[in-house]
Parts: structure tokens; C-alpha cells; sequence
């Protein structure tokens, strides 16, 4: 399984995921996947966990992230690691767009 | 292996990678690393492969990306993926930032 090699954010609709918060998925195969998800201020992604491995980037806006028992104010150039399993969430303090890496796929995005 | 939860970019230094290359490492574990990589106009980075699956988010900036047989500029919110093994390169046309995002870790970049 893997997608494109180019993706064109252009030609990618984005997916409405919450109130306020819609993602595209902008490349992956069997064991990495990449996910733009972008924020409107006051936005919320609940806390949750999963078993992949999880990094994300802040691409723009400001965030209050929640991971494990720490929470921290990011800005754009931030950088996160979600272990498998830890709970972690965010609110959106000013609207941004989050880079989500995964590790392996996740199929339930692909699924919908 | 894990980095920490939080990676603030604030507290990072850039490592020089290149004639107007540089990046830092913003998170991973032992199957996931994601490290953000700044050109300035003009660099490039040269044809190579790896046996890691990568993904590309470009934060900023514009560039000429090949991957495989295939080269197209690609701008701010395009996304790309390089399989295992496969030939890429990039050309930066305007200067920005890029993200990658490998599968396994990149242990070469954490020796360093």
C-alpha cells in the first residue's frame, strides 16, 4: 500500500473531522503516513490515544498540547513525539495547521 | 529509544548539513523521527536513497522535487512520498523549510 508520490495540496480535498478542525492526508505507504490537519481558533482534538507511534509539527498558529501529564504552549517550528498509547490532545489558541506523522498508517483514516 | 515529548524549537540549535542546508531533529522514536530542514535559494540536495520510508511536507518556500522519474515544483502545503530505496532530490527555487518524516528512525542523523 502506498499513495502518490506528489501531493498536490491543490488537488486534495480536505476532510471535515470536527468543528473547526478538517485534514488532508498528504502521503504514506504500510509504516508512515503524513497529515495535514488544520485548526480554527478555539478548536479542540479531544484527548486520545492509539498505537502508532506519533510526531507532529507545528506548521502556524498556537497550540496547547497535552501529552501524558505535561502541557505546554507551541508555536510555529515546534516539534512533538507521541509514544504509542499516551494520551495526548490540543486546543487551538490561534488558527494553525498541525503536521501529524504516523507510524505504521493509519487505516482508519483511510477507511472513511 | 524516544526523544522528548516536547520539542521546542526555541532549544534547538540547526545543525549545518550542507552549502545552505540545515535541520534539526524534532522528535522520534526507534520507528518514527521527523526533522525540519531549511534551504536557503539555491541549495540543493543532491540525488540519494535510503532504505527508510520518507514522507515531505513543504512548510514553506518553493522547490523542484525529484523522486523516482518524476520532477515538479512543489510550494508551501504540498506533501510528497519517497518509497524504501527510491531516488530523490531537491532544488530550492524560493527558500523555506522542508519536513520529513522517515520510517524506521534516521540513526544516521542522531550519531551525527
Amino acid at each position: 500500500m502506498k499513495s502518490e508520490k506528489f501531493m498536490f495540496s491543490d488537488h486534495i480535498e480536505w476532510e471535515v473531522v470536527g468543528e473547526g478542525v478538517r485534514r488532508r492526508i498528504l502521503g504514506y505507504d504500510d509504516n508512515l503516513m503524513q497529515v495535514a490537519v488544520e485548526f480554527q481558533q478555539g478548536a479542540v482534538g479531544e484527548v486520545h490515544k492509539h498505537i502508532h507511534s506519533q510526531t507532529c509539527y507545528v506548521v502556524s498558529g498556537v497550540f496547547e498540547f497535552t501529552v501524558g501529564h505535561e502541557t505546554h504552549i507551541v508555536k510555529a517550528g515546534d516539534g512533538l513525539y507521541m509514544e504509542p498509547d499516551i494520551p495526548h490532545g490540543v486546543k487551538c489558541i490561534e488558527s494553525g495547521i498541525l503536521l501529524d506523522s504516523f507510524s505504521p498508517v493509519r487505516l482508519d483514516f483511510l477507511k472513511k
